[in-house]
């Protein structure tokens, strides 16, 4: 961390500021300039807060050099981590693609899809039970139900689920389920996130409609501090100016993500566009720019899907993709 | 709302759509163009999933004419609502400002501020004890004991009390908070509002970081929708790519929302801006942009603030504002 | 175009309004709802200003349902237009890289990275003589003698030459360039537009910074209806709130501009990222998603380029990933 | 400046890195850290390539601390500029509406507009001769024939005008204009600011769309290193996600530019909002932040403007408007 001082800073004021660095472990090196001193700051700074010393009325700015996460960081973490969803492995060059309807809808809706898309190669089963809508007119999810289903659906299809959990009070009903999700709307939600830290069970956690990636990497820290390092990051598109599409899908976020972090990487191309037309070819550009997998909506009758029927390919289309991907895989970056 | 089809639509599909319709009692006004057919939906088209009709094969659009929110809609409540929090009315012609630190951070503390801004002229005392903070390694505030503290500060100075919740399972802690506060982050926690519409209490709802108007009145209906009306809007600054300020403070945010709903609406320019010195001009220019109040951060000794010390008022240009902004009421929009 | 009318509007306005829009040979279809009149304008609605219809005391609001670009447009040009630059043709499945340095810097280094790229299989050579700088004193580009440096360039090498023009009094030493790019901040610079509609060249058109695609098409707009079709649309980022890249590369553009409009669609991961090691993952994503083409920054000695150092490739690098890219091309979407 | 090494720097490099930035008369203060390394570079770091230092292989990061921009900084130039249009002064205490048409449509319409606005306090007229359309098909402006109405305006009136530069080549036809417009798509346009540069007249130059306050100022520089230091800024609203209003009116932007330079800041709510009846709160918002004066559409028909009609005020509107803003200027920050 550097500290850049205002002019003549007040020698008294200049005392304390180091002293109270000092009682925190960190060592100094002072840069005196003709018109500016800089502080470096030597030491573990995660604990210092640098809003309390950029208010303080001698300093000019403050800078963090390094990462202000630990647990998610790739240069204190070198190796990929593999998650393992019950048995089924994402990173480390384990590539996965979890497929499945936005909403589960019915017992044979979701067993179909399931079976559908574990022939095509899905290798997990997606299925909202909890639906995050902007309207509180809007379907709101098929809730315990929905979580029971999607229980059938494993049973039968042998494929391990990912579902959303939208408030802690829900944890009880996650039992069974074999990664749970953090939504976009979620991802800054700490409490959800510091209790997810002590759940035995993988999080996808997916990235905010306006986070950075830093952002990003701070809400799996959460996690991690918890005791928690089973996490597997998506990227879901940001929101942009761009009107025709839902968001704007950010695959530069795959490459930098995996530089930044030793986590696995997938990559949600439906819920990033909102539009069926767009999910193959963005599917391949993800996975040759290196994500560790895929999240894909299918249903088997979009037109008439509950939720998100513009954005869900159908059966037939998500083979197509699928057996695509794999061509594209060993190509991959 | 209406639906623009593509040319030359299936008649077997056109005729689906039509009869599902009007099983949900909309009526149909269908005006056919040489290439374009444009169906008009009359009705309560609120439950009608938007998403759903321009997933069908045949529709090229769909539109919506009338606003998707309905309880904090103007047209149909023409009449300013006015808030009562445990006496101190917000709305309808009533200013207020609430005043506080961002974070409770010891009984003196609390107490000597709350005592200092109601001599001020501060209507309401604001205090964090729950604290959503970017980093785990960061103050998370005093929770509990925070709100213990708060409610001496209430008992010795008088003042109704506002506070952020961060999760439904602290909802048994605010039971004597005279508001509570749904933060930025929270606005579209879902399953929060719902509860939030259950709770007599009313609720200060801020803006979303990256969020349309539009989406934080759909957030005010889900409280609303649960039976509790008593809802302040607050805009507390948006995401933009200016990084001198911590947000950019949207002030044409307040006469927009005067006119598209009835409830009264604040302004929050010390997190909007992230920088005390910007907070008398900004608080200014609310206040005769229309704004029905304020909300500031006061602290006794910014530089020394556990959180967001760079933003805080001290206690005397606390008082230089508050008597400015009585001098500018008079002229307010 | 759809126009919604006010409740209950003035007859005498309405008649006035429907009196005006035959004057433009648009017919209109007025369907009457209990609370809502729609008018559907049919005929070619591109003249009709949709702001001087939004501004009338009679009308809620106004949308268009066809696009306002006619020459840019798929829907009546379908077939993929080719352009062609001195003998190399990119777009109707010709797939072009165009390389070269941000600036040109001297003879030595343009002629040793022209023949670089070339063998590598670059199709262009690109090089910069005007540049656009933040700040004045940052180098400006060679300029003229930039220019003539380029010829050289070509001469040595057979490859045909693009260069961005800043402004209108440059154009005639562009004489011997065999494409004209225009830059990003020039995008909507509306009379360098109309007076590249009457050259005879072909002209590179990147996207705005912060520009829809429906914005980026108008701009191509204005160029054809000048007279010149002969235009390659160039995604180059767009800026967002990440920090860690320049911009943001948006590939989605890439799909839904060729479903959009019939012009070649080309990337540059350079621009996008500003960072040299997602050039690779980034170019890769392009050419699967279906881009007609790449614009990649290489310079032989990188770390001492005068400008934008960080994200040109080594010669070798590019020749690394113009081999992959060849592999990778049978199989884009 | 600082520049962080990264761990191990190779002695070579470091050497070489030291030896040139001593050659540009910079001195170089080395703090040894364990890990890091820290570089303060002091002296005129304004030519010293910030990316060029990024790109180094040795390098970790590079931040400035002094701003890039010199002329235009108030810490150099502490006292306020005023800028003289023609005898009417803005700055320093000088505050100005300046008013009138979008577009420039008649004589009868700019000769009525200007004596309205002019007996309602206005101290400038403004009027559009040449246009930034987004469509080709829109209506362009009266280009010349504008010009020389806005003259005959001039006359009767007696107000200075300003209007609107859309490329170099139209400079001759505003040798009687007192104050030259750059547009918000033109801030960029940095052949045209080296030219402004030049001219010994006022330049109004306008935020661009997506600029932070830094790349406005930098823009602003450009014209001061040419030798013209009469430069007027103005915010006229960002654009963000928010699509009810045209673009977002950034308030905060009027007290951090005043405190970053001492050029005069004016606000143009009519742009910012694009709706007339939020411009009169927002005028009165602009006035006691700060602002040294307003601009402000004008237009005798709104309805029938030839262009932006929905933002523009009837003469009426402005006389209240300009009354109400006297009252408040006494109360401005």
């Amino acid at each position: 961390m550097i500290v850049v001082l205002k002019d003549n800073p007040n020698p008294k004021q200049l005392d304390n500021l180091i002293q109270w660095l000092e009682s925190l472990n960190i060592s100094i090196h002072i840069s005196l300039g003709k018109d500016t001193t800089i502080l470096g700051l030597i030491g573990d700074t995660l604990a210092v807060d640098i809003d309390l010393i950029a208010a303080l009325d001698i300093v000019e700015d403050v800078k963090r050099i390094t990462e202000p996460y630990k647990n998610a960081n790739r240069k204190f973490h070198p190796d990929d981590t593999i998650v393992d969803v019950s048995g089924i492995k994402i990173g480390g060059g384990n590539f996965q693609i979890i497929a499945g309807p936005c909403s589960v809808e019915s017992m044979e809706q979701i067993c179909f899809i399931a079976e559908s898309v574990k022939k095509a190669g899905a290798g997990m089963l997606r299925g909202g039970a909890f639906k995050p809508r902007t309207s509180p007119y809007a379907f709101q999810g098929m809730r315990d139900k929905g979580i029971e289903l999607l229980m059938e659906a494993k049973k039968i299809s042998g494929l391990p689920v990912v579902s959303e959990i939208m408030d802690l009070s829900q944890l009880s009903l996650f039992e069974e389920v074999d990664m749970i999700q953090v939504g976009a709307r979620n991802m800054q939600n700490f409490e959800l996130l510091k209790e997810l830290g002590k759940v035995k069970k993988p999080i996808l956690l997916k990235r905010g409609l306006s986070s950075t990636l830093q952002e990003l990497l701070m809400s799996a820290e959460y996690i991690m501090a918890g005791g928690n390092g089973q996490i597997v990051l998506c990227e879901r598109g940001i929101r942009t100016f761009e009107t025709i599409t839902r968001n704007t899908l950010d695959l530069s976020a795959v490459p930098l993500l995996k530089s930044m972090t030793h986590l696995p990487v997938i990559v949600d191309p439906s819920h990033a566009t909102g539009l069926s037309r767009l999910v193959k070819p963005m599917a391949m550009a993800a996975t040759v720019a290196g994500a560790d997998g895929l999240l894909i909506e299918v249903h088997n009758d979009p037109a008439h899907a509950l939720c998100d029927g513009q954005q869900s390919l159908t059966p037939e289309a998500f083979a197509d993709l699928a057996k695509c991907i794999n061509q594209l895989l060993p190509f991959a970056y």
